[in-house]
């Protein structure tokens, strides 16, 4: 039996719990992150708080194994006495949406090989695809993340944008959005990349720079100069 | 029974003539945009050629209905002396992919209502999503696909750049990647939009712009000021 304590009441720790507690190897507790002084002993605990209060509730856990869950937060920011370690998935986890942990990828990290092997487990008995990455490669892999979602989605607002403006529906380019996401799956995003960008096709820039609004502009030929490579 | 001839031997222009083909109500023909001389007489003629030859090829055409299938071409460029009319799929084609027209936004114009209604009937033959897309709103809708699929692709790369440079499998930011697309069946961009630019938290955007190179510093700073509405 392994026994595992999740603190916190938010999304990642709830979906966590519930997914860890049909596990028939496991015994997990959750708890508030506001009763820690009854926290039970456990062989991991596991804090699922947001960012800046990790140090604070990692220093009032006594436990000897204390990981946190964030992204964007070096393992040595646990301020715990004893050993520490990261189990972080690279997912946005929403309140209502059944969490498909066979998709997330885990991104672990612990102080020695035997804490890797028990992070490694925990998530071997829920999910597939697991990764070892240390706190260095965490706060890249967190700026990516950065560029291909929240930047992406911004792209796609501005896509809205000029529908919108032009009485056009934004369902017509949904296909597009969907395929552009698939295709690589296949394709290095550099082999798939195409437009008037890579063909260096300056009649079409200019009139699209034509159509469209002072932000969108500066927005446009910053991509279109970055795909040209031309920093 | 309609008759159609396909001018074009491009992905495009074969695609539609395998579609067609299976339509009992059609009979297509598809011919070399070099062969003009033996153009078939036809109720309507479709020119699937690259953008900077559609006048050329429209001009050498009598027949009465002649249609171009560009996103970024007005219907008035083409030479034909009869009727004109838009017949533009927004998609991308690639050679050996199979197309589902059913999920293929078809984008109509022509210049009255009878020619219009010819081209929904050949639309609602292979297709569903049908759109009544004029010049002016196609230029725009062509520049908005930009966005959401030439420079998201770029986005893409920048994220992969990062994960090669630094040891971290791209893998890990795929299910990511699919699910910000996804994400806007459902949500509008705008409601969707997460992360430390719309929340204004400056340590985490002070933080990431350290990580980055020169480059990529600019496009985030831009893009982060575009979210924030600081044009």
């Amino acid at each position: 039996m392994i026994s595992i304590v999740i603190v916190g009441k938010g999304n990642v720790a709830t979906h966590l719990y519930h997914a860890f507690f049909k596990v028939d190897a496991f015994i997990v507790t959750q708890i508030n992150s506001r009763t820690l002084e009854n926290i039970p002993k456990a062989d991991i605990t596991i804090i699922a708080v947001s960012d800046d209060v990790i140090a604070e509730v990692s220093s009032k856990i006594k436990n000897d194994f204390v990981v946190h869950t964030s992204g964007s937060v070096a393992m040595n920011s646990l301020k715990n006495k004893q050993r520490k370690g990261v189990f972080y998935m690279l997912q946005t986890f929403s309140k209502d949406k059944i969490v498909d942990f066979s998709k997330v990828p885990f991104c672990l990290e612990a102080e020695n090989k035997q804490d890797y092997q028990l992070l490694e487990k925990l998530a071997n008995s829920i999910g597939k695809k697991i990764y070892s990455i240390n706190s260095m490669q965490r706060k890249k892999l967190h700026v990516a993340a950065v560029f291909v979602n929240n930047f992406t989605n911004h792209l796609y607002k501005i896509g809205n944008d000029i529908c919108k403006k032009n009485n056009i529906s934004f369902d017509i380019l949904k296909p597009l959005i969907q395929e552009t996401a698939l295709k690589i799956e296949q394709l290095s995003p550099e082999k798939a990349q195409t437009g008037p960008a890579i063909r260096n096709d300056k009649r079409t820039i200019k009139n699209h720079l034509n159509l469209l609004d002072k932000n969108q502009q500066k927005i446009y030929k910053i991509l279109t100069k970055s795909i040209q490579n031309e920093n």
